[in-house]
């Protein structure tokens, strides 16, 4: 399923994915994959990211509960970040807040 | 409007900026944003980058065409990241390669 090679290198080791509700379009979160997360992700259909804050491997929803299912992955032009749609959940929280999305502070 | 601040300095200048359209909820592009960048769309309501590759400032869509126009800017939860949602317009191709998004390839 996995032909395309994401340039991690290019980025410092570190991609931005970014993730979105497969159903409604809304933009959950972004955080950041190294090669183990990203790989963890395509394999488990759970979404994993690298933790800058505890320099880890993090199971998105581990503590949680707030589980991302992916639905699809599709990486950008220059293979250099990724766009994870992940199953619609209405009670999903993918915030630490609390909130739905973590973009949720209008600045305009 | 711009009570938020943005950590530019947490993230060694660049912050990810995704961009949605505003209609859609489509993500057209994903790219990074410097101080100026920033400001620049801000204030200018067309969207801004910094090109990691040129090294320089890049109005989006200079000699492309492919001006996106600001609807809302939103910060995330912790002022790292921005989505930049666009106006609607059927003809846009945001990508370089033509396509109406960089985010064509699919990985599962």
């Amino acid at each position: 399923m996995n032909k395309i090679e994401i340039d991690f290198e290019k980025m410092g080791g570190l991609i931005p994915a970014v993730v979105q509700d497969s159903e409604t379009g809304e933009i959950l979160m972004l955080a950041f994959q190294d090669q183990e997360a990203y790989e963890k992700t395509l394999a488990s259909n759970e979404v994993y990211f690298f933790s800058r804050s505890r320099n880890e491997l993090w199971r998105k929803g581990a503590t949680s509960g707030n589980v991302l299912k992916v639905v699809e992955v599709l990486a950008d032009c220059d293979d250099d970040s990724v766009l994870i749609k992940v199953q619609h959940d209405e009670n999903l929280k993918a915030c630490h807040t609390g909130e739905r999305s973590c973009f949720f502070k209008k600045i305009k």
